[in-house]
């Protein structure tokens, strides 16, 4: 058991289904889905029902759970195999950035790769490993907690972009998961949640996640950034991540590269806070999708309100690129890792 | 006559009533107001139905005008010179942050200290200044457009903020003055728009009044400038002004600042375009007071669309400052300033 309430949880297995939060709903409805079809949960990952890099491979990996446990009438291991292989790769083609994702599929598709003697303990091993995977996620979100929160100043001021909390993770969060530790232990700090235009989940998902556990939070938009550094209002800044490369190059929400170099101007502390699976040891700036969102999400406001005129041309990156230079450090479960990255990330990964 | 198409007119002179639009409504709805009431006017500027700083000066002028004209039955000139200076000291308490109001005001001041030997003497005086400042901010763009467009290179993207454009000034527009020269001079330029959270006079002004000239635009959310840059996409960026000090620190609306430093990294010149009338010659960087506006403007989208919860704490400051080491030269109607501004401005102005 945690030490800390874990109040928010975004994605759960419960009964051999996966339950989540319908995030797009979220501050104005509290509203819990449920659903053991791998499908329904894939296009919850695509329309950001689900969202968050480490939410994303725990919801993707108990939906292979689900799915190993729903079809009972199954004759032979090579048939289970089967539907798991398709299984997972539609829930590959949700999002392409995120490198959880990608790393919670391939765990299970190590377990599937191995042999087995009967269909029901080929079943077992996938539940066994998607439970892991769900387990693991909250553990790790509470020692990166532990362990990012000696950075923390009592007093401190954090700014924190998008929404890298519970309801990014299974619970507890991780750039929040920090903020969250350094709160029960006593340390009065205050954040600052930008708006993370188009989908605002920092003005829907960071301010309803803090509020709800009392830990003050200030709402600004995502251009006041410069101004309120300027002014000498942030201590510290504290994102997520989507992906991390070796090179210590870290792919985030759009928005947090900008954060980055005016964080830099101003002399405060950047630091990214993310589970080692977030680490993608293998790609390259180069190889990195950003991916491209559907353009009436920056004009409209949640598919509802117009805000321009609806014909303009408009880009929709969902991610930017953060480069080494301008991180002060990646707090993991693991360790927190200094520059030089390359170097650092290779030991805590023991590669 | 000009030679360019006067298509958009934020604030005109019609029949010794003031007529606007009223900016609120765009783009859903092109909708003229007309008042010689000065107070209405004085709330149509604190509403910003009427915004940009150009557009505020020209409008406070109109509405003194429209007032000494309505008061039919004054017996002194003593009597007119209340009413006048009533309504000034009214409209002066309007916005408290953009330099040309006051530059408006005070121009008007100073017709009334003089001596008059009718009513209709004084009354003509004061129209006839109001009306210069009127003809004077369309002339005064137009010289801005014409010197500017010569920093604009054939096949230029140029990255502009907010909106200082014919909707923030008479017509024609202070940046978007600089880009529509350049277009009718005929070189092949394109413009991204930033939606300028949170009253998104990017998204609902600049793309509107664009698009109504035909000008190539693209919308971004404010938060994509980081990732633009970084991938090559704008090769300047000119924004207008609500006030420059002497030393160069350009005031301009909330989100210049974070634009100008991602510019600095990314070597992209940052040129800011506004009338000598904009430049307050007396105040310091200490004595600008920074509007707070009502913090409903950030929790909900236009007083329509809340995004948030209802009761959290907000930053809303309007305006930001950004420093003179930031800013690559200064478009003016009297020419181009560039570093050392100090000496530069003091000579442009003869002080």
């Amino acid at each position: 058991m945690s030490k800390y309430p874990l109040i928010v949880r975004a994605v759960e297995w419960v009964d051999g289904k996966v339950r989540w939060i319908n995030t797009n709903l979220l501050p104005y409805e509290e509203l819990y889905e449920e659903s053991q079809d791998h499908e329904r949960i894939a296009r919850a990952i695509e329309s950001m029902e689900i969202r968050g890099a480490p939410a994303i491979g725990v919801a993707a990996a108990l939906a292979i759970a689900a799915t190993a446990l729903k079809f009972s009438n199954i004759n032979s291991v090579d048939e289970l195999k089967d539907i798991i292989s398709k299984a997972i790769e539609r829930l590959r083609r949700t999002r392409p950035t995120a490198f959880n994702l990608f790393w919670a599929l391939n765990r299970i598709s190590n377990v599937l790769s191995r042999n087995y003697s009967s269909v029901e303990a080929l079943r077992k091993a996938i539940v066994d490993e998607a439970l892991s995977i769900y387990h693991e996620d909250i553990e790790t979100n509470i020692k990166i907690g532990e362990i990012g929160e000696k950075l923390i100043d009592d007093g401190d001021t954090i700014l924190t972009h998008c929404n890298a909390g519970a309801l990014a993770t299974a619970a507890f969060g991780t750039a929040l998961g920090v903020i969250r530790a350094a709160w029960y232990n006593g340390k009065k700090i205050k954040v600052i949640a930008t708006e993370t235009r188009p989908v605002l989940q920092g003005a829907r998902l960071t301010v309803w996640e803090l509020k709800k556990e009392g830990i003050p939070v200030t709402l600004v938009t995502d251009n006041m950034v410069g101004y309120i550094m300027y002014k000498g209002l942030v201590n510290k800044v504290i994102v997520g991540a989507d992906r991390i490369l070796l090179d210590g190059f870290v792919i985030n929400k759009i928005g947090t590269y900008s954060i980055a170099i005016i964080a830099k101007r101003h002399g405060v502390p950047f630091y990214v806070a993310a589970p080692t699976s977030t680490i993608d040891p293998v790609s390259s700036i180069n190889d990195i999708v950003i991916e491209e969102r559907n353009a009436n999400e920056v004009r409209y406001i949640m598919n509802k309100m117009l805000i321009t005129m609806p014909d303009v041309d408009v880009l929709n990156p969902a991610f930017d690129v953060t480069p080494p230079e301008l991180v002060t450090s990646i707090i993991t479960e693991k360790g927190i890792i200094e520059p030089p990255f390359r170097e650092n990330i290779m030991k805590i990964l023991s590669l």
